[in-house]
């Protein structure tokens, strides 16, 4: 079985988006077994994306469009994909009742002219669901193929691919039974170089393969097999993985969709630790990273931001003294600050990070990238320097890396 | 002049890397003037790769791919190219040049014998120097067309195109000397819907285009125009967009680059006000967007995040009763957390959030996605209400640009 991926919207061919909706649906396809040979971008016209299509349904059994949903004049997927098939668009009631729910909901009777374009659907086609927007998706069957359009923002496209996509893939008949399964082990506390030194043997072979890359502050190694069956990839997966684990022992903090403020959030949950966190440089990233888990209420009680010295002291109790010998960006001020963002709430543990993100703010003792992490527990206390390149963005991407990996260890 | 891009890569079309490349490209020939219709992703398959640029060649006048020149035996970009001509490959002595000169720069006298295969190109082809990897490019002039191949890490791919094919591209004498100029309007404080219902009659133009696109919490409008130079091009911009921001007002906050919180930013230097925020769904988002600004600590001074209602309480002394009565999620709380905010550190202005994030926390009466503003500063409080629909992610970043949006009013 092939499968063929359309992105729809000017804004692709014209580079102001990323095309990651492509990359998702390639890798959910490929988990699948469902081979793909072409991704295609084409604009808001008509006739082309028409052209991209009949030709797509010529040599796929599956095309997944992207995008060109919406209510406005440019939006041209519907009409598209009833141009490619031959096929008229009609009125469809349980696309209706998508676009009408989706307003119901933001407290509005009916929806505004623009979007009653988005429940003609090519006739034949089965609306699909849309629980974050108001464009509803659709599965077409017709002449033995596929065809399956999807809205283009991703908070919209996943959770339709994941909800009512996959199940309807899953079940299709005719795959014939390949599957590749890739798992991704998350590395930290290490370089690319230094992990790839350990496992350099491991990536040379060619079933299952083994290639690491690098994030700031965190390196991942995707480990891929394929086989006739999922269970027989994860065979083949398994031992290579176990090796990997043996060989990095804590440096590997999960695999998957695991990530590490999701690991810390376990660990101190499942210890009964209640958290708090003051930060400086990273202004609030690691907060928020540790707030995106669900249920973080459970061990999160609070953070504190303290950009000005001044707050330093009057927030956290950090000796004016401490501030004025040894400067905000000191190992001394890191640990004050984890001291007392631990008092503030009585919290079991606290985590604190200053630094110096750039771009101005450096000097020669202590240039841009120069970060401070201290961590104040009961059993007592501990800190870490950083010494990071890079832009202001990545400097503090990296230090909240380095804090929450702190934090684990 | 069509140009048309091709990247080559099974890893790809296997979702295992984004396609960077295209975008890089893509913004770079609209700089140039060259539309682009369309962008094709295709894998290491000679016979596939061939077909997808004679259908290019066939449509486009320059076609640009990326990727598969590399020294491996599934590097075919060189083999395909000359497929889709009728050309034979051919020894290049420019080519080879560049192969040998990266090995003896890495200390080694002779090429591997893989290596070899890329000093083979398409007869008639100009090799282009690669000053970062081993690869060779090459620009081919063919039947009025062109080809030009570039390697496939951006590392490599940027800084031949930069140096070698821009002058290339901006002195071909077919090009009929038109540039596209893009301008990026965004908006805040209005859905898609309400914004193109106000430039709907705008937007029907051919040249320059008007077109609305959608994120968490803000539209962006982009004005395009096409003309023989770049200032004709700002010219015919010009009233397009003096018009749209007469009628959208208040709502335009910023142009191409610009983000909400730089905006918000520079009100509060220019108005010499120093900043707090107090966040509870936000979970640290909000100090996180205003501290990514350079020189933030000009006017940001304090940022809470206080998750627990004790956070409330002991930090930004919200009265127990407030949240026994009203809830941590209500209006009251939101005020009395700005309040907290501001008199903690004196700032002049403190913007406060506190919602339900989800997937779990709903009420009838206060859903997931129920959040509530307030805004304290020395004039006075005001407080806004946001019911936002999508997953935990989706919420906080629209709750997080709605603080921007009423800090900003």
């Amino acid at each position: 079985m092939v499968g063929e991926i359309v992105a729809v919207g000017t804004e692709l061919l014209l580079g102001q988006i990323l095309n990651t909706n492509a990359r998702y649906l390639a890798q959910a396809l490929a988990r699948l077994g469902i081979d793909i040979y072409y991704q295609t971008v084409v604009g808001d016209n008509r006739e082309r994306l028409a052209g991209v299509l009949s030709r797509a349904l010529a040599r796929s059994d599956v095309v997944i469009t992207c995008g060109g949903l919406g209510p406005t004049a440019d939006d041209l997927t519907r009409e598209a994909v009833a141009d490619a098939l031959g096929l008229p668009l009609v009125e469809d009631e349980a696309a209706r009742q998508v676009v009408e729910g989706y307003f119901r909901r933001r407290g509005l009777d009916l929806p505004p002219a623009g979007n009653r374009r988005q429940w003609l659907l090519p006739a034949g086609a089965r609306a699909l669901r849309n629980d974050h927007g108001s464009a509803p998706g659709f599965i077409l069957e017709a002449g033995g193929k596929v065809v399956i359009s999807l809205p283009g923002p991703p908070a919209e496209l996943r959770p339709m691919f994941e909800e009512q996509v996959l199940p309807y893939l899953s079940a299709l008949p005719g795959r014939d039974g390949t599957v590749i399964v890739s798992r991704v082990l998350h590395l930290c506390g290490i370089g690319e170089a230094a992990a790839e030194e350990l496992v350099r043997d491991l990536a040379a072979g060619s079933n299952p393969t083994l290639a690491p890359y690098a994030h700031p502050g965190q390196v991942d190694l995707r480990l891929t097999a394929k086989a006739r069956s999922e269970e027989e990839a994860r065979r083949l997966l398994e031992p290579l993985e176990e090796e990997v684990r043996r060989r990095l022992g804590e440096h590997v903090f999960g695999a998957d969709e695991e990530t590490l403020e999701a690991v810390v959030g376990a660990l101190l949950r499942a210890r009964g630790l209640r958290l708090a966190l003051a930060e400086s440089c990273t202004g609030g990233l690691v907060a928020e990273r540790i707030t995106r888990v669900p249920g973080s209420s459970d061990y999160f009680v609070f953070g504190a931001v303290t950009y000005a010295n001044e707050a330093k002291e009057r927030v956290l109790g950090v000796p004016a003294e401490t501030l004025r010998r040894w400067g905000a960006v000191s190992r001394q001020t890191a640990l004050a600050m984890a001291e007392g963002a631990r008092a503030v709430m009585g919290a079991d543990v606290a985590v604190a990070v200053t630094g110096i993100a750039g771009p101005t703010g450096g000097t020669p003792e202590k240039p841009v990238g120069t970060v401070y992490f201290g961590l104040s527990a009961r059993e007592g206390s501990w800190w870490r320097k950083g010494s990071f390149t890079g832009d202001r963005e990545t400097i503090r991407r990296w230090s909240a890396q380095e804090a929450l990996t702190l934090l684990r260890s």
